[in-house]
């Protein structure tokens, strides 16, 4: 590891922090092993909470759950209401320390991704916590016999979808706060939390919950508890995030399922269309070819691609790991992809497959793709230039199921959705707040804290920023190896154990 | 219509025995309108059976159906079985007539393609037919105060898996034979029955069957009831089949499903990989792009030519009703297209999409072709033309889930899994035995008789030729909107009614 100015100043903070908070370190532990049963218990309970935040009876009572946990926790929880009932409450709480400088507001996301029970493996429901030895993937087995009061080893997994995105972070945060409390200890800072329940849906009322709850989430710096931490194990900062926009693309064909013999070779197949159309949009070697695709993105400063240097180190581990020969670019790190754009086919879909498939000519075909962007790329002028793309191809863009009138006058109709987008953020990561958060982590672990400039994945962090001008960091808490948005999500018990030590850490920064 | 010698002979003999066979379709008429009640609850009950043939015990239920509906006729049924267990039995019956100079074997299939209840439209279950007042695409309405006894409506539809392909072709061939034996009329052939149990398959023990049982099954003529009729509604003989097979693909990527943002860029996107191979297959007009894949088609001779073109005068208003503004090629019918091998994507799938897609880079991602075979073609050079194609563009193939050192040794591993397939059969036009049955057909039909060199569909009828030397010829009963092997398979109740008129002419042909 090359030393620069900047990371010769963290490594000599963290020092000194370290070596003040030793015991405090040791009494939040202490708390959180008296306390392991119940904080698990009441985990699970959370766990069995559906949360898929399209379910707005369910996101609901998530919200009221927490709000319960904070009670127990003797903070006074509240719900931040927007607009219009089709809002998600954000769940919001405060703490005051006399005498301190900063605020500081704890974020994580109590709604989790759309689950397909189907998927997960044998025994697991997406909604029924359980132990695992290890993940499904891996072999690792139920622990069907542990009952309420058995050890629980911090190597299983618990198992649920938001275990580890991002229940895992109201997990930490609140339970950071009551370790300290606890202990005897008090924050430094005037805490505040702050839990959506719209993230996974584009966060797309977060600005106007901002907006209307100003003074209340008024701060000098965001703290956000999500994604994972480094595939080393090692604890992290991330100083930005990518933004992020879904787009579905739906292509006709004719009104009914054909059969293939009878109409092959005459009806066009829309299966075959949709792949000449994804075909078009990238090539072999991980590039976008779509017009315009990598124009506006604002290159890695020299600080940052050696904060990324310093991190990439993993890549062969985890291609092994992963059973992957070689990446998508040959020679590109992992990291090193996070300064692009992305252009991502989340799921493709035309009638039948294997067993069930039939012979058919279908009806229609579907993909939904996500586009990640980064520092000066914008989310709509991206969706233009995918759908300017599409339309050069020959297709006639439509919003809505064709009509017979738009049948009978267009060969290629194809039907575009576009959710609701936002862009990325990114940090300074010079800023003396900025370090003082590096310093806190790393005063809760003997390895070096990885320093990310952007994490790889997104979050609306762009709203706060422009909406309340106060600055963004992410301290993910959880295992890489999660499966966040797939089947079989999970979260590692010492890392929900960790997790609680680094919040407690950062309630107490200097 | 421009009348060639051929058809003119045709509408000769056509005539003639229309006004023999005139009373007796008056006969046949009457029996039937006598027992409609009977034969329709028997059919429904017939339907209610699940009969995807991979499941054997399910597939010998409605064999043993079968010889229980022969038995109420006064056949004599019976199940030949296979060599092993793991054959569904065909169900054969015979009826000799002094005198008879030719034996012709009725053939269709009682097993029926896989079905996705999920996708058929709602109050439809695949097993559970009921009377539709139009098919379900068209807005058809479930007639839910109808109970036996009520008056059938012949405009009608009976719902279910295999109400039209081919337990029709089970249920025409029976009534037709106990309308005319009770109408007092007998047979002027030698009737034989056979219904097969593995036809959505790929007959794949048809072979077998018939050397096994050769005595049983010897014949002049096989005549198959199978397939839709025109789409002008007119009556149908098929001289020919194409023959078939089908390729399942998979692709692997990485063995856990990543989060998009976290690994995009990085990680390979199967279904990106997918979908650049399928469209490396075939272009824009409907042209396969595969090396040799028209190789060895034998053209349409001048005779077929001109029937084609005689029964191409309904694709216009077959793709207003299909939705579609114009075929995959431009300029070529729909039976011109008869006459070349086909590649056709059955389905397509990887990951969600939609209201249920996560932004992950899928584990894998998978396609099932359809490959239909001409006369000259054959299915396992077809096969390994795709597949020479598939290794051409950097393909590792391999026919299992890849292990670790093939995932460390190649970056593009792909599964194929091909079923059995077999090739096209076409009967000559000319022949006098075809040409009786041509005049059977018509003398139940005041339109045209539409004749096919070809159908556009797929029978085993290659194997009938090759291991019997009997000819063969097609007599489809069903309306052609039926979504045989889609949901909501339907058969309109004229069409029944009209099939075994039809069948009790092809058993009284002169």
């Amino acid at each position: 590891m090359k030393p620069s100015g900047l990371s010769v100043t963290l490594a000599l903070s963290a020092l000194v922090v370290s070596v003040q908070a030793e015991s405090l370190l040791e009494k939040v532990r202490a708390q959180r092993v008296a306390h392991e049963q119940e904080v698990i218990a009441e985990y699970q309970e959370f766990l069995r909470l559906p949360n898929v935040g399209s379910d707005r009876e369910a996101a609901r009572r998530n919200a009221e759950f927490i709000v319960a946990m904070m009670k127990r926790r003797g903070i006074a929880g509240e719900l931040l209401e927007g607009k219009t009932a089709a809002t998600n409450p954000a769940v919001f709480g405060e703490i005051k320390t006399p005498g301190a400088t900063r605020t500081v507001v704890f974020y994580a996301h109590y709604d989790g991704q759309p689950v397909n029970p189907r998927q997960w493996a044998a025994g697991l429901d997406p909604w029924q916590p359980v132990f695992l030895t290890a993940p499904a993937e891996r072999g690792g087995k139920i622990i069907e016999a542990w009952k309420p009061g058995d050890a629980i080893n911090p190597d299983w997994r618990i198992s649920g979808r938001s275990a580890a995105d991002d229940k895992a972070g109201v997990f930490c945060i609140l339970n950071a706060y009551d370790a300290l409390v606890k202990s005897g200890a008090r924050s430094t800072v005037n805490v505040k939390f702050f839990f959506e329940g719209e993230e996974e849906m584009g966060s797309t009322h977060l600005g106007e919950l901002l907006e209307l709850h100003r003074e209340k989430v008024k701060s000098d710096l965001w703290i956000i508890c999500d994604g994972p931490r480094h595939v080393s194990g090692r604890k992290v900062v991330d100083f930005g995030v990518r933004g992020d926009v879904n787009m579905d693309l739906t292509v006709y064909a004719a009104k009914r399922p054909l059969h293939s013999g009878n109409y092959g070779n005459w009806a066009p197949n829309p299966a075959l269309r949709l792949v000449t159309l994804l075909a078009s949009m990238k090539d072999d070697h991980g590039r976008v070819l779509i017009p315009g695709f990598y124009d506006d993105y604002v290159q890695f400063s020299e600080t940052e691609k050696l904060a990324i240097k310093e991190a990439s180190f993993t890549d062969a581990q985890l291609m092994e790991e992963l059973g992957l020969k070689e990446p998508e670019v040959p020679g590109r790190s992992l990291l090193e992809g996070f300064e692009l754009p992305t252009l991502n086919i989340n799921g493709i879909a035309s009638a039948n497959v294997g067993r069930v498939a039939a012979n058919v000519i279908p009806t229609s075909a579907r993909a939904t793709l996500d586009l990640r962007l980064v520092l000066g790329t914008d989310w709509r002028r991206q969706v233009g230039r995918v759908t300017a793309h599409i339309r050069a191809q020959g297709w006639q863009v439509i919003d809505h199921e064709p009509t017979d009138a738009e049948r009978a006058q267009f060969a290629k109709l194809i039907k575009i959705e576009t959710g609701a987008g936002y862009n990325a953020q990114r940090t300074p990561m010079n800023l003396p707040i900025a370090q003082a958060v590096v310093a806190a982590v790393q005063s809760t672990s003997t390895e070096p804290v990885i320093k990310l400039p952007t994490a790889g994945g997104s979050l609306p962090l762009i709203v706060i920023e422009e909406t309340l001008g106060a600055k963004v960091v992410t301290v993910p808490a959880v295992n890489y190896d999660n499966n966040q948005h797939a089947e079989n999500e999970n979260v590692q018990v010492r890392f929900l154990w960790e997790g609680i030590e680094t919040f407690a850490a950062l309630m107490t920064m200097p």
